[in-house]
């Protein structure tokens, strides 16, 4: 599937290619990567740490949503998010919401919002078909690239050595 | 569903709560949010935005599997990209396995397994539903958890006064 990667193959023999056993290459294969992710994540399985980082990048987007919703009809409140966010980190969605709701009476109000909106976000309007089907796209996309970017600059580097 | 946001419908009266425009609130709430993350990501869907961070994470999780299949049966091979991942920053996947492919014909070698374990890892191995599941789970208890340690917090305030 990936051009090239006979040579990985001849530099560096694979116990579990399926070439070299014979048979049940596949699943070897794909049990061999599970049970190397898992030893990678000994706290937790890789699906938990890709949810912990997701539930960031959610607060986040509450955050922006409760902000375009109240620009639009309460601006006393909109401008009052907007000075918290801008002196307030939104890398960590826990700490953000931990300190919004102890920062006034008014404060508390708009963490509750994004709370709800948060939790209503997961589980109603993000696509999560659309992410696991760009998700497959990119890391494609992403291997063609770098490989043809490669093979450019390799030809480009034999051109010129050939002009000389 | 989330305790306590009776006070935030007071202090920031909502155009599109259910209660108070009547009727169909569900429904406009969920394409004002919509509309909400439309706006924040003009250049990109937030799936797509999520897709791309799932994208280092991803490579990540590749190069620790190709790690673990080399130290049992290619020390060589083991120690040459350990020595690059030590040297080498894995929060940009693309710029990672760039470098890696230019280091040395051997590690153009290990990038090549690393885009093709990616791949495999995306498609095969990761438990997108299992991935849903935990967000659901975890937008919900960090809820919980946020105002249930407020709550306390504040009572303990409260019995302080009341013993003083």
């Amino acid at each position: 599937m990936v051009p090239g990667l006979g040579s990985v193959r001849a530099s560096y023999p694979r116990r579990l290619s399926g070439g070299q056993n014979g048979g049940g290459g596949g699943v070897s294969r794909a049990s061999w990567r599970r049970r190397g992710a898992a030893r990678c994540f000994g706290e937790g399985s890789p699906e938990k740490k890709a949810a912990t980082n997701l539930q960031h990048f959610f607060n986040y987007v509450a955050v922006r949503i409760v902000l375009a919703q109240l620009e639009s009809y309460n601006r006393e409140a909109y401008v009052e998010l907007k000075e918290f966010v801008s002196r307030t980190s939104l890398n960590d969605a826990e700490t953000f919401c931990k300190n919004l709701i102890r920062e006034s009476p008014r404060h508390k109000g708009l963490a509750m919002r994004i709370l709800e909106v948060r939790s209503a976000y997961v589980k109603t309007d993000f696509e999560w078909d659309n992410l696991k089907k760009l998700s497959f796209k990119m890391v494609d996309e992403a291997n063609t690239k770098l490989m043809r970017d490669y093979v450019l600059e390799v030809s480009h580097i034999e051109d010129e050595n050939y002009k000389t």
